[in-house]
């Protein structure tokens, strides 16, 4: 298994802190603060940073300034810039901003699209169709992330195969890529495994990516069941940035120095030192008011040494 | 591998919580609280409970009511009462208060053993060969905890061909069981399935025991590493209980709530409820003084369900 064959094989890590976690914060983060964060990540060796969403300033107010935001960043080449787009309005401000690739998002489960979006997923799939149409003669990749894959926290258990059907249905509309995300922490690593495999097999041509959450304490467990299954791709939030409004005061999206730390420890190519996320993490709590479930930032790398005790630190 | 044939397959949780966990309070834990603690874990299914030390008072004050929790404990004949013993005094404590399994202790790093027992290893192997001698005529099960099996906070990486010299000396001293320890949480999956592998091959007759720390959030996905090489007993503390010096603030043990979700989840047969475990962890804020990093405590089992928004609630 993945355990024994990591062997440098390189995985491909996107952060979605600054869109998936700020949109959650209560207090307006400056944006130069924001453009200066993004600036550092994209020196820190991530595939792709997910900037910002393109929705309505009304509806999150949190990321009201998403065209400054997305044409004042520093772009990396080796860098994918994407942005959340809900609708053909927020697309055209995507790419009045030169993103490089749109994010769509709709749930997996009725009750959570319904919850979230306000809309049926008949209505979703139609609103996000005209999206595609709307792109396709933009040079620009198009990705769909599929909410409550692993679990609804309103309906329970999701069948896969509405998952499946959804995917299949956005790879006939021309999208690069899909995003099984556990939205609310529901993923377990046997579960994983089987939903990952079956991705696999019924779309080889499709680019996965695993996003996890942290609720219940399984993000890095279920990251190792998506390794073994031959997924290379995973979103993460620096800090365990971004939250669920079902379970508060829980653990949020897959903390991305924790990821990458374990994935290194490994033997993996995830292209990321720890060194240099900890140092962008550890300004984070200051930047967002609050602290944060990063396991890293309290306990330190694997490599970090104390001394003895009784030992005396050299003068 | 695992992740697909857990198929009920039986597993045997270990709480420490009332040892690991208790001996690193600062503020004492009554002792009618304690026993009524470690009588509320009895009913919940786990296969043994180490529920103190029969160390000196003067060196862990917190622990100093060995004999009275011992004694006034209820037995469930279902379950191994364990408790740690130092040295050949302790073994007698034990012995009058009929403990079922005695615990010993040493480093597989000899700057931890020092620090952490004021002794080198060669000494703990001599004082420890004493108690085995000193029980060999009780009916009592040995343990030993290997402690930074996985790696040294002071030292770095440990060479596991000393870990396994350790075991095979205990072994040969009639031990029944070896406890393979990740004391600063500095163990990641690949290397715990090439320790627990070895392990496996080197002592098939041992019992085998892998107790994790959360410190680097790895708990979980190690004892998912664990399991896929065979391993069927694992140490945990409820709530996460138990911290390290090394890294304050940092999560402790691996958290048993979190780790039973995930092996029911699983289909594995821990023989554990999380309800129960639930409802005994949520005193332990209040029985320590302090919060917990338990994440299910946070975010509710897996199945609970969240109403939609706007729906009423019956009356």
């Amino acid at each position: 298994m993945s355990l024994q064959t990591a062997n440098g094989k390189k995985l491909y890590i996107q952060e979605v802190a600054p869109r998936d976690g700020f949109q959650n914060e209560k207090q307006f983060i400056d944006t130069d603060r924001k453009i200066a964060f993004v600036d550092r990540l994209s020196d820190a060796g991530y595939a792709k940073i997910e900037v910002t969403s393109f929705v309505s300033p009304k509806a999150i107010p949190a990321l009201r300034d998403a065209e400054e935001v997305m044409r004042r960043i520093r772009r990396n080449p080796d860098v994918v810039y994407a942005a959340l787009v809900p609708n053909v309005r927020g697309a055209e401000r995507a790419m009045d901003c030169e993103v490089d690739e749109i994010n769509l998002v709709m749930s997996a489960s009725e009750t959570h699209n319904v919850a979230n979006l306000r809309m049926t997923r008949a209505q979703s799939l139609a609103q996000l169709a005209d999206v595609i149409a709307s792109v396709s003669r933009e040079r620009v990749a198009i990705n769909v992330s599929l909410s409550t894959v692993f679990g609804c926290p309103m309906e329970g258990d999701v069948d896969p195969y509405q998952v499946f059907e959804l995917a299949a249905r956005f790879a006939a509309l021309g999208v690069h890529g899909v995003t099984l995300c556990d939205t609310t922490g529901m993923a377990y690593p046997s579960q994983v495994a089987r939903i990952a495999r079956e991705a696999r097999k019924l779309f080889p041509t499709l680019t996965l990516t695993l996003h996890f959450h942290d609720t219940r304490g399984m993000a890095l467990a279920n990251t190792l069941a998506a390794l073994d299954e031959g997924i290379d791709r995973f979103d993460a939030s620096l800090g365990g940035l971004g939250g669920c409004p079902y379970a508060p005061g829980a653990s949020g999206n897959a903390c991305t120095e924790d990821l990458v730390h374990m994935l290194n420890l490994m033997g993996y190519d995830t292209g990321i030192e720890e060194h240099t996320l900890l140092d962008v993490a550890s300004g984070l709590p200051e930047l967002v008011g609050h602290a944060l479930p990063s396991h890293l930032s309290k306990a330190g790398l694997r490599s970090r040494r104390h001394p003895a005790p009784g030992s005396r630190p050299t003068p």
